[in-house]
């Protein structure tokens, strides 16, 4: 099952909204349909954004009826700021787009030539995307001592990540070779992604996980049940201050007080190196109806008015390692990447 | 509106379960009907548990047909056996049935004389945890600075309490001094009683409140949105640890990390003197159901396995000051009580 597929000319996604009690598809045909893939969040994670982004460049390229290589360009450009426009936290998804774009503008030979630049510079953000998770997850999991109990937060394997994972990626792996860890899962409110899709993750593959709510962490740390935490990112700073799912920072000032590691696992592409501080990255508010209503069961009347950041930002010191492909770093030198 | 009210053979109760989207009432005509509703949260709240269950014995006592005093208190041990085997943690349950049952075995001059004692006693102790909520509320109500914003967790208002409501009673209280304060509501998972119960609450009142998702709090602390934090107790220690709802603790490690001053607000019923630490509390572990299902939706397969914990245990150090009917007081002051 591949979460994320380029077949023909349309992009085929898992509806992760449906999920776990469906295992659905859904057939994008168009920039409007990716669009409102993302927007609904039947596709979200921040890796997985940025090969969405760059594959659906690749099938307005596949599909594009332009007849000169600057028409097509203009239809490319025209896609990336309407796709741009959806969620503005996860870099990733503005970096898949850029990466192609660039090709484009960078292509030589006419029309012909131009798509197929576009299609293999997408291929190539997809295959380097898989590349850095598969290594992330290598990386991440030689931090996960024998029969550790991981806590995680949201989801960040295969689905988030579209192939392999990210934090959760180095928690499978770790069982694959062998360590026989434990998980507990924060449910991850109001979407619970971490309910949802991390424990059916972990579940086909036959880790033992449990599920805890979002405010049960303290509780369960200070009983000692929690070893190490890992978590992903949607956007780091040089600095190393990381913007990831709402309670991620919560998580963090709690692993801190009880003395567990911390650990933000994420592609070099979730780093951007146009911003020092975690305050300056930008922090989707969505829809208030997400707390109102639960997997369609309307909790909340529509006057009730809730507020619903979807990330919140882990300063560089609350966290023990930042583990991405081409290393494990400390906060302080992420810098040093650039 | 009253929520808890004994109405001649019956007790009738809010039913917590159906608000805010019904206001609905259930009625109990036997020890059975209050088991199940405390059991399914009908009625929930560590006061209004001790006023359900003293009046639940001055319900066995007005409709028994024992002929003899002996009898009756046989009735009224049984009855308060089986209420006492619902939750274990808030203490004011205990509380509420030794309270009426002392005053039944005291009782002088044979049946008739017993059921009015008995029937006496439950009022008294109605009487008085509405007289301790009300002071804890005004007491409660003077540490709240003019126009500040005030994070509250799950639900303690009148429908908690019977009356007047512990730490949402302050800040109920405190907005009808004219004190134009702003409340932040953690939507408290599993049950959701914060979204559902205390946002009511306060909306009837006209106060301003927003709901968070209980992951939302580090974030929201951290952008300086919240003043103070109050919260109720399911019960107190001597050294003044306070066990209350999933999430309290996670809170409280919160608000100190940033500064902010925490409150836990409870009637001297709630503490149990009989313990010192709060790791001595018996922890009540609920049905995993309430995790995979949310507001009767199921979000998750019976398969997933869920750790769901009802309470955790703050300790007196992260405790700016336990507000009781006695006045308020430091956490090392609690002993001094006794």
């Amino acid at each position: 099952m591949r979460p994320i597929a380029l077949k023909g000319k349309s992009l085929v996604l898992v509806d992760q909204t449906k999920l776990p009690l469906e295992l659905r598809f859904v057939r994008c045909k168009s920039v409007r349909d990716v669009v409102k893939a993302i927007n609904t969040m039947q596709v979200r994670g921040a890796p997985a954004l940025g090969v969405v982004s760059a594959l659906a460049l690749a099938m307005v390229a596949a599909k594009s009826r332009a007849r000169t290589a600057r028409a097509l360009l203009e239809e490319l450009e025209a896609a990336a700021e309407k796709i741009k426009r959806t969620r503005p936290t996860a870099i990733n998804l503005f970096a898949g787009l850029e990466r192609v774009l660039a090709a484009a503008r960078g292509a030589k030979g006419g029309l012909a030539q131009m798509k197929k630049v576009v299609v293999a510079e997408a291929k190539r953000v997809e295959k380097e995307n898989a590349e850095a998770n598969k290594r992330i997850s290598e990386l991440g999991a030689s931090l996960i001592p024998p029969g550790a109990t991981v806590l995680t937060h949201c989801n960040t394997g295969p689905l988030a990540c579209g192939d392999h994972g990210t934090a959760l990626g180095a928690i499978l792996e770790a069982w694959r070779r062998g360590n026989r860890i434990r998980v507990i899962a924060t449910e991850t409110r109001p979407l619970l992604q971490g309910a949802r899709l991390t424990a059916w993750e972990l579940k086909r593959e036959g880790v033992p996980v449990r599920v805890i709510v979002d405010g049960a962490v303290g509780g369960i740390m200070k009983r000692g049940l929690v070893d190490l935490v890992m978590v992903g990112a949607d956007r780091i700073t040089l600095r190393g201050d990381v913007a990831n799912k709402i309670g991620t920072y919560s998580l963090a000032v709690l692993a801190k007080a009880h003395g567990v590691p911390f650990y933000s696992l994420a592609p070099t592409s979730s780093i951007d190196p146009s911003l020092v501080k975690g305050e300056d990255i930008p922090i989707e508010h969505r829809d208030p109806e997400e707390i109102r209503l639960v997997a369609g069961a309307r909790v909340l009347p529509r006057g009730i008015e809730a507020l619903n950041p979807a990330f919140d930002v882990t300063p560089a010191e609350f966290i023990t390692a930042i583990v991405t492909e081409r290393g494990i770093f400390k906060p302080s030198e992420i810098r040093k990447l650039f």
